[in-house]
């Protein structure tokens, strides 16, 4: 089985009737895959090697500079985790650049657009909320850019989002970051041959690279709401059904909202510029994070994610990709060579051999974004007549929980003390714990399976679910962002609390079985929550009932990801198995060194029902931990 | 053969008689190396791999997410090239909080010490070298640490210290940097899964990244120079027979003269101390570019460099090895541990399991250094009554050839005009053309043998010869660094101008064959000096009779250096193949298609004497550029 999605699998078909290749196939393509890259044992950080440790003990022991497995694999990791950093602090970066540029005239497309949001962020990092709008969020973006540069003291997007705890924790062991792009760089710089050859020096180096990616997401989702809007709860569609025969039917790609959300704003403008060309309109649909961005924010319907990115063009009815970057697979170029469809790069580090490229930048972004539209009106011309061959298949959605809409939504039951009807739920055992599900697909797993499979069996236990980035898409396209889901595969406990949220709300039913809280950035979203959480309680994270699963992930980002979650506490699940069983030390310390130094940890378990029964554990220990009731696996 | 070095080959066949395994040993364990790694087509960026694309053509042709081998050559390289940014920079940005924190009164071993380079460098970054000495500091340490984060914009270290037409293609190419830090960051960035896709496009911002690594290396010389001071001519030892039986012996090794400058001062206190231990002295040796930081400044004799860094040890006789970072091999903790030898770690991020570790933070240099030196006496009096092997093999130096000091000789020729003798002899051919021969031995080429044969082959056509780094290390161990060589290899032009200067200094002879100008960051010091070069003659430095060559090249950093050398219009030859051969494309650039763009571009060749006829005839294309006399290779 290739995906667990109905549409995907007929796209699939579609692409072998076409002999169109796809992730699959190159996939089949490069078995066997090489073990030593697997076990992370292969080393290629200098010309004297590549060297490679046999894992059995039966040839080399050491690389040829004398590093062990236990140095090439932290080595592989950090950097990893350093890339992850990189890829969503530049994120942050980008959204920075165009806000002060906005704010000082020069790029009309953007400004402030929530000022509540800037308030409560302001006053979180320690600047005067009450200043007036333009002075505040200059001081503000000031501060937000300095973010990036080495500073003095702890790094201030970390310290200020997470809880008092935490923040100690990281001064104490020497992991809390000063800077974002320092602390990767010394990643990079540690990590050449002949520097660091301590696996848990580099391990807790890794550690600090991570919160450093946890303050570059929580920029940029802070960024994204300021200049965007924060999200609040949308009715939308998810999955290939929602393209439209007859419309000029355009997928945004990639991850940042600083193009796709002009784009959006834009395609209303344009309705009649499409309509010239015979068409019904403009049907504008995300794919992958920028898909997770619009959605939340606009409504715009989900098209699909992650390894089924290539499926969308092979019905033939796709107009335009329109892709900014990360997981933008370079096989689109091809796909959409045999399709038709316009791969348009927008991001001028990020092209693709093959695709139009129309680089999109602060100044001119609505201009551009104007251009990119035109040329898929274009494309829709010229596909006319053409057979299209669009599955069938969607889902209804309820996104756009943030942090603030699910305490807006909870004030509904508790105007006080928005919190304290979860924190209640979960002192008695009607709610046992909450789990975010986050991460990408991954071609080693039949497409959602693991996701759907542990969600399902969390949710019937009563576990309160969250989800982000590709895993919220997942959700999205298998309809369990719905109440339809909740009344079907939620547990009692957790069917009453969501049926008593919802009707509070006035959705005479309850809320979805699993809260979209947005892209992969926005993992930072359910930080908050759980430090809110956390705050109030007055116990610190790696005390509460809380744990992360990436059942299916893929990328560098994923392991920073999965990494700053453990540093802040939590247990950690991973699908995929990480490229570290070549060190014996450094898988020791990942799944059980850390948690004495951090309280969270790693568990690695590729079987879904496994892998929830042991997520569904380690909140057991958590509630045992904190003197709540606890409940056996049944 | 494994080293032309005769003191190594005692050292390795002591090793053989003691099993000690060394680098030579853990090579042959390698074989085979992984092709696939070689030829640069491994993809270990995400989870959904490894990938591999097999060069023949018969396999996979693109990795999972579709990636081709152009692509992925491409992402791999430049991530090297942001690796050896990253540690070139690392370096520096240690000297500025050193110094730094030395101004501010918090790091009483770090302060100001040549004013006069001080003032030099500040009228190039554009401050007023006028000023009072403490506010110059100051304000060229602010400006200095700006260097790190992004900036409005070109990067002022790279702008100041190239020509101007340097900076005009970089502009006009996208390459010039904003800042050290981001870029390194945004090559990450663009490295990871699905971003930039385009290998041209990541080529382009691999020289960014180059360009950054030219600034932090610069940087760092120059910190280094106003804390420590400007190198001027030593004479000093070479090789292992300056280890002395019954002294203290202590080998530095390294890069950063942040903690070695202040151990050699400290050393000069504490002769008492080992001679009240039955030791003669304390006898301070370097290895590698700590060794030439030392050596440089203080004259302190050079033991040995790179891939031989473990044989010191095999003779017994090594009382202690303090290490900083770069390239200082983990296996050094075994070999300390058969030989007694107590091998010290002192910077917290470069830790090697099994060495003791000594953390030397800016604050506590000086006491840090006693303690140092102290736990060497300790076991100096520990070894004594058992036997050492110490080779007899030593070999006279001169060193010092920082720019300054080669102005300074030159001026005794032209005191109106230093560099005129040089312009004129290139120009009538006495001299042929300049050559910079840096980087670091590797296992793969036997230890110096192409580094001397190219340095004869190019002495006796009349090239002048610099060089820096492992590679002067090898000149220097082999006898290169004298006037005798220069009497027994230079060709009649070169030996009469290195005559005419030597006399003119008072040398009665000539200066030695090759120049020692420094460490692998003082590869800025040739490009100051062809950059002075290149503005005298008002032509760009892609005009100059000037190569670049790293014949046994094994770091990131080495690759970093290559790309810089190669983008401010140098031809520069490797004498070790780098992992991109399986992508045509992208080795078809770098050899070829980036001299359109820049200029420079890279001659590969493995063997040294046709290596040293690519580079002649390289010359002599720019000599006939320049309406020059050229010469036959005869």
């Amino acid at each position: 089985m290739k995906s667990r999605d109905k549409a995907v699998n007929q796209m699939i078909k579609a692409a072998g009737e076409r002999e169109v290749e796809t992730v699959w196939d190159r996939y089949q393509t490069q078995q066997p895959q090489c073990g030593f890259g697997e076990l992370g044992v292969c080393c290629r950080n200098c010309t004297q090697g590549p060297c490679r440790i046999n894992p059995y003990g039966d040839g080399p022991d050491h690389g040829v500079c004398g590093a062990n497995a236990d140095t090439i694999v932290a080595r592989n990791l950090v950097r990893a985790i350093a890339a992850g950093a990189a890829a969503h602090s530049g994120h942050a970066r980008h959204l920075a650049h165009a806000l002060k540029k906005g704010l000082a005239g020069k790029a009309p497309a953007y400004g402030l657009k929530d000022e509540a949001k800037l308030r409560a962020l302001a006053a979180r990092v320690g600047l005067d909320p009450e200043l007036p709008a333009e002075e505040l969020v200059n001081k503000f973006m000031d501060m937000a850019l300095e973010q990036f540069a080495e500073g003095e003291g702890p790094l201030k997007w970390a310290q200020s989002f997470l809880t008092g705890g935490c923040g100690e924790t990281f001064e104490r062991l020497g992991t809390m970051p000063t800077g974002i792009d320092n602390t990767i760089v010394e990643m990079l710089h540690r990590t050449h041959l002949g520097v660091d050859a301590d696996p848990v020096n580099l391990l807790l180096a890794g550690v600090s690279c991570a919160i450093a990616d946890y303050a570059g997401s929580h920029l940029a989702t802070d960024l994204a709401d300021i200049m965007f809007g924060t999200p609040g709860p949308v009715f939308s569609q998810a999955n290939m059904g929602v393209m439209k025969e007859k419309s000029v039917n355009i997928a945004l790609h990639g991850h940042n909202p600083v193009l796709s959300d002009i784009i959006v704003q834009e395609a209303r403008e344009m309705e009649e510029e499409a309509r010239g060309a015979g068409a019904e309109g403009i049907n504008l649909m995300g794919v992958c994070c920028t898909g997770n961005e619009i959605l939340m924010r606009h409504g715009v319907p989900a098209l699909t994610h992650s390894i089924s990115q290539e499926m969308p063009m092979l019905t033939g009815a796709l107009d335009a990709m329109v892709v900014d970057y990360q997981c933008v697979y370079p096989s689109l170029a091809g796909v959409a060579e045999c399709t038709g469809t316009k791969l348009i790069t927008t991001m001028d580090m990020a092209k693709i051999s093959g695709a139009v490229h129309l680089g999109m930048h602060e100044e001119n972004a609505a201009e551009k974004a104007r251009e990119i539209i035109s040329v898929a009106i274009e494309q829709f011309r010229a596909r006319q007549g053409r057979p299209v061959n669009i599955p069938s298949v969607s889902s209804k959605v309820v996104a756009g929980f943030s942090v603030e809409a699910i305490v807006q939504a909870l004030s509904k039951l508790d105007a006080a003390d928005p919190l304290k009807p979860v924190i209640d739920s979960l002192a008695a055992g009607s709610l046992q714990g909450v789990v975010l599900l986050a991460g990408c697909n991954n071609v080693k797993v039949p497409q959602d399976d693991s996701f759907l499979v542990i969600a399902r069996e969390l949710a019937a236990r009563d576990v309160l679910l969250l989800a982000t980035g590709c895993g919220a898409g997942a959700y999205a396209r298998h309809g369990y962002l719905t109440p339809e889901a909740t009344l079907e595969y939620a547990g009692p406990g957790l069917k009453a609390v969501l049926t008593a949220i919802g009707e509070a709300n006035g959705l005479g039913g309850p809320l979805p079985l699993v809260l979209h809280m947005g892209s992969c950035v926005d993992n930072s979203r359910a930080v908050d929550l759980a430090v809110a959480v956390a705050d109030k309680l007055g116990v610190d994270l790696n005390k509460l009932p809380v744990v992360a699963s990436a059942p299916e992930f893929k990328t560098e980002k994923a392991v920073s990801i999965g990494t700053y979650a453990m540093a802040i506490g939590l247990p950690v699940h991973l699908g995929v198995v990480p490229p570290v069983l070549g060190s014996r030390l450094v898988t020791s310390v990942l799944t059980e060194g850390v948690k004495d130094l951090f309280g969270g940890y790693f568990i690695v378990e590729t079987d879904p029902y496994k892998a929830a029964g042991a997520i569904f554990a380690a909140i057991q220990e958590r509630r045992s931990g904190l003197g709540l009731p606890t409940r056996e696996w049944e």
